[in-house]
């Protein structure tokens, strides 16, 4: 077997067999297939596409690329999440604790943000110490000890994932459905949950703006998960506008602790009960979603969910006065608040230009490992569907150098849409696939 | 600029500019970009195509990442002749000297053969002592003393195609019009000739079987031409059986020997005429083809063709003596003769299947610097058209092991087809693109 007939049968639309991608990924992870050879084969992919069953295998010859978790022996069962994406996505800030509350173990590995879009462990490295670089054992020992982790990728699972995402990244083979499910449900197997909710965003601030390339792709991944032997569920889940108000590091971790304490913005609220309740009813913990919704209501009712959550950032070494005084997070030196330039119905708050703007101010990277600035971003106090007056407060911007604010503020206006007549509110959800 | 965002162009369909292609082979060539990218790149440029202005951008932008020859200071003018490659392909041998004795000047950098399609460089070196590494300094020199060179590609000539093209050989992205046609004009381009006759094969034994397919490549070469200031005709001529009688390099020598002294295969004979009368035209030193035809005729009946070569072969340090009497070139241990297992009329004889048979027998090779066997090879004895009875000499198998010559044999036999109906010759050539 050779990796340039290999190239050549994509590049010709043929369908590789399971001993052709295991040879490729095993030959690419030992680094016999050198990089220019992935990354012909990587567009091949791409513009040609896979079957299903070609990306369950490619997933699966990833996942088993090294070592993969056994985590039977440490929790009875534990619960993962993934999320594609987007803007204001702070959901698993609230929802780990808050599933792990009503006794189901999360034991979660989330990613740092890229672009527009904002990643878990760059919301939880604004409380100061707070430690996103767990060991494998000490992932597993915080699991089994208080039920709760949640950490950054560790580095020796799924190794071919990580190396073909870097080369992905730099040879604009990112946005293929087929190699996006099989990275992601490498990583989340190799991770070794039985169990796992799949957050797929669609819309202006998601990867995928269209409904039914979402749903191949929320199919796909379900699919390979089941090959993989793991339950799991996809929710399909609105990215037209930035889910809750915050954008931005801190003021996100702000607004998921007032969530957690039972306040916050409702779609947000109501967001992360439909989760969690999916998460329960997944992993056995309820009866069904709905059944697992309500248990959940009552830990953000009772205490119990801002309770695990103080205790995931003491086992991490955050700061936890910070986050029992929110006030002493990282906070911006400037603060602007803009107000409605026209009166009307607001139909669109456009996710990805809201993104864009608060990485220009400093919140998000366009390269791997850049610095960023976790106290700056934007709060929008309105959403698609509500009636403005002009001269009503509309977005309250927060940055470090005034300059990048009037740029960001100017950015962040144009992304707001009226309309005269009156405009639906926006949907959270789109459907569920099993 | 960024080299991602220019692949990502052409992988969504876009027309790259010039100075993004520009700005790409720069960069590549002086390794800035490197290959993985550029592997994903020929990958969208395979899948999704180039126009014709890409194409020629890509050809000069290759021409022009290194030095380009100037020969207008060396001779008047210079004629160059590029195949696309075939079985049987031994033109360039007869051709060049014949327009040399016309008083043309040709200065041509030839290849080395590669899976089952000849290179001019090795049939060369069947001459004991023939050097094909001239330096350009004596490239110009030769060109300017006896007017006649035939020598390998000069290292410091289109880097980019260089590098590219070696790239493009692992990575499954040799098959594509745009990347064949500017990787063969830059290298004629760069090699400073101001009139090209490109020999564009077709058919089962050429790269491309497809005449539209041939003939577009043909437009994109003259047109690329063109563009660069210089004059081209393309022909198209068939390869769907071997051209003459000889594969193999020492007896592909032989036969062109034969040729130059006024004998050789009429079809070969017929091919060299043509395409030294177009030479001839295209250089000015005849009214038309059809005049240069007729000059050429002359110049291998009075001996002065013969001449040239002689001179040539003396010029790059080659044993006189050896073609003077060829039974003194590489000659095989082991010579056997197969019939017709069949009377019929001959509708096939499948080049590529005779050329692969004759790689077995060790006259190619599969890999670039593998050594090869000079006097191996086949002498088919008939064309398509011929009628044969069972028990005919249909070819002669020469070789240096039995159990090869027998393996061969039997694929040379396979490559033949009958038909019980009269079947018509194939034509020499298709059509002429200028």
């Amino acid at each position: 077997m050779r990796a340039v007939d290999i190239i050549a049968k994509k590049r010709d639309h043929g369908e590789l067999s399971r001993q052709e991608i295991n040879f490729f990924i095993r030959g690419f992870t030992r680094g016999e297939i050198p990089d220019y050879q992935a990354a012909a084969w990587a567009m091949a992919v791409l513009l040609n596409g896979m079957t299903p069953r070609e990306t369950t295998d490619l997933a699966l010859a990833m996942a088993y690329s090294g070592g993969v978790l056994d985590l039977s022996g440490v929790v009875p069962l534990a619960v993962d999440k993934h999320s594609t994406g987007g803007v204001g996505d702070k959901v698993s800030l609230v929802v780990a604790p808050l599933v792990a509350a009503c006794g189901l173990p999360v034991g979660k590995m989330s990613g740092h943000g890229l672009d527009f879009s904002g990643g878990t462990l760059d919301k939880l490295e604004s409380i100061p110490g707070f430690r996103t670089d767990l060991t494998t054992e000490e992932f597993i020992s915080q699991l089994r000890s208080i039920g709760l982790v949640l950490t950054g990728q560790t580095l020796e699972l799924a190794p071919a994932d990580g190396r073909l995402y870097a080369l992905r990244d730099v040879t604009a083979t990112v946005p293929s459905i087929p190699l996006i499910a099989s990275s992601v449900m490498s990583k989340k197997i190799a991770a070794g949950a039985p169990a796992i909710l799949l957050d797929v965003k669609v819309g202006l601030g998601a990867f995928i703006a269209d409904l039914e390339e979402a749903r191949s792709l929320a199919e796909l991944m379900v699919s390979i998960a089941r090959q993989a032997g793991r339950r799991a569920v996809a929710l399909l889940s609105d990215m037209n506008q930035p889910l809750g108000f915050a954008v931005g590091n801190a003021l996100e971790l702000r607004e998921a602790i007032e969530t957690l304490q039972g306040g916050g913005p409702p779609d947000f609220r109501e967001h992360c009960l439909v989760v969690a309740g999916h998460m329960l009813a997944l992993g056995g913990a309820a009866d069904d979603e709905l059944h697992g919704r309500s248990r959940a209501e009552k830990a953000l009712h009772n205490g119990q969910a801002w309770e695990r959550f103080r205790a995931l950032v003491a086992a991490q070494g955050g700061d936890v006065s910070c986050i029992e005084d929110p006030k002493r997070l990282p906070t911006a030196r400037f603060i602007r608040q803009f107000m409605a330039p026209q009166a009307g119905y607001l139909s669109q708050i456009h996710a990805r230009l809201v993104g864009e703007a608060t990485v220009i101010l400093g919140s998000g990277r366009e390269r791997k490992g850049d610095p960023i600035d976790h106290a700056v971003g934007v709060i929008i106090h309105r959403k698609v569907g509500d009636k403005v007056d002009a001269g009503d407060l509309l977005f309250t911007v927060h940055a470090n150098d005034e300059n990048l604010l009037e740029t960001a503020g100017k950015e962040i206006l144009a992304a707001h849409r009226w309309s005269e007549t009156s405009v639906e509110p926006l949907p959270l959800f789109y459907g569920a696939i099993r």
